[in-house]
């Protein structure tokens, strides 16, 4: 059976501390996500802090991450990368997502980073997002950070992945802030304002003070500015705890079960509509 | 029944040609989707052509559709019109622009407008217009105009309802065309670029010739220039019956029961979510 095999494959690799083992795990969820809910390890799986960053194409949000994870692990915590990459068709942007991203966490074994790409599976993607991270949680990572681009759908189902989101953006985001989703404010715990020292960034910052009610840094990510006091903020957040009462809320679990619903129909359909020649057939769709 | 009612409201309708009695029926239809398949009548109704024009927000469809009319009432043709209309929330925009659109042809008999606001129910919204598509069709119009804004999803899934697409843009559009999928290009049959008065307009046709298979045609929708020619191609692609070939195709059939599909499990998960309470009740979506 596929979810024996997963199980004994997740269960070696965290007794191990293997990370090559926990990136096959994570590929065999990939290809059967409904099939991976078998696996009593998954659903039962100790809870990590896990961080949402979102924002627009070209707001350095993997820099952002990599030094974020350099903070974390000057305090000993480990953390894992979930990359949701769209600008992947097939899975080649992925993969090369994988090799350049966090290069210099490379030889960490306490960290790991793995990339999606949409492939076109729209709702199959985020039923991806959320048993892979229950592998990581499994697996025992302190932190997960789930990095997605800020436009389309996936913005606003990080706010039900994630228990902090932080949504990261330049001074020349304004357009692209004007274009995200409002959703993407609604949801937003933390407001980054990165490459800091272009021209424009304290008027963004004022700007976003006077409009949002999330907290706001400023960062060079590039050069470590800003860095740690938006780490001690997310360590701290994490201390607090508080996130593991939001976590308790049906509603979570059930945006969870909604995805991972929508992905075993998606599965379904397919099958069910092949037999379908008359338009007579179309009343099956009743049964 | 529900769908007893639905029938004979139906029939009623078609028999006295009476447009509040069909406005009814499509009420109802968009009220209970899945359901109304119970109606023999919708799934063996006769075929008529239906054109889907898509476009920008600006674009001017609703003046090119109303004048199209025109040309297809001048030659005896029937025609109606359905207009899935993204901006309205509810259906406040939607109920809006029944009234505004197509003013003169308020008191013909032989055209009828129904706007469909998106109300956030994605597949939700395609699967109604699939059924209340069939109703048009058993109703017995000649011609079925589906009008969508081209941004979003919406200008996919119109390739499969209709049997000839037309992409309507004007010359300030170029922003919008690149923002545009590229699956618009792929789907349209026709490219209109209407308001042609205005700079830059020749340019654009000769940019879309370059770029593009589909017949190009320059229009100025307000006082009716370039129209009958339009009109003139998609009467002739209507006769030419070559679209009756290609709705055969199971592909077509299988793109509805898809997207009927899709809403009758949307209507189902809702019920399912809602029982689940604990990460193990996550397996029971297996079953």
């Amino acid at each position: 059976m596929a979810s024996d095999n997963l199980k004994q494959l997740l269960k070696s690799a965290k007794t191990k501390g293997d990370i090559a083992g926990l990136a096959r795990a994570l590929s065999l969820i990939d290809k059967n996500v409904i099939g991976s809910l078998k696996v009593s390890e998954l659903l039962n799986a100790p809870q990590s802090f896990r961080i949402g960053i979102t924002g627009p194409p070209g707001a350095g949000k993997s820099t952002l991450i990599s030094k974020l994870i350099s903070q974390f692990r000057s305090r000993q915590l480990t953390a894992a990368v979930l990359a949701v990459d769209p600008s992947s068709p097939i899975t080649k942007g992925a993969i090369l997502g994988d090799r350049i991203r966090m290069h210099e966490h490379m030889d960490d074994e306490g960290v790991f980073v793995r990339s999606i790409g949409s492939r076109g599976h729209h709702g199959g993607l985020s039923a991806s997002v959320y048993v892979m991270t229950r592998a990581l949680e499994y697996f025992g990572f302190d932190i997960i950070i789930i990095e997605t681009v800020g436009v389309g759908q996936t913005e606003v189902e990080i706010m039900n992945v994630a228990d902090c989101v932080a949504v990261a953006v330049v001074p020349e985001s304004g357009d692209s802030i004007q274009a995200m989703k409002a959703g993407v404010f609604e949801i937003s715990n933390v407001f980054i304002v990165n490459k800091s020292d272009r021209p424009g960034a304290e008027q963004m910052v004022k700007e976003l003070e006077s409009t949002l009610g999330a907290k706001i840094f400023s960062t060079e990510a590039i050069n470590g500015k800003g860095i740690p006091e938006l780490a001690n903020y997310l360590i701290s957040a994490r201390e607090k705890q508080e996130w593991k009462k939001q976590r308790a809320f049906p509603k979570r679990l059930q945006a969870e079960a909604a995805a991972l619903f929508a992905e075993k129909m998606r599965q379904d359909i397919n099958k069910k509509i092949a037999k379908i020649k008359k338009p007579r057939d179309l009343s099956r769709l009743l049964r």
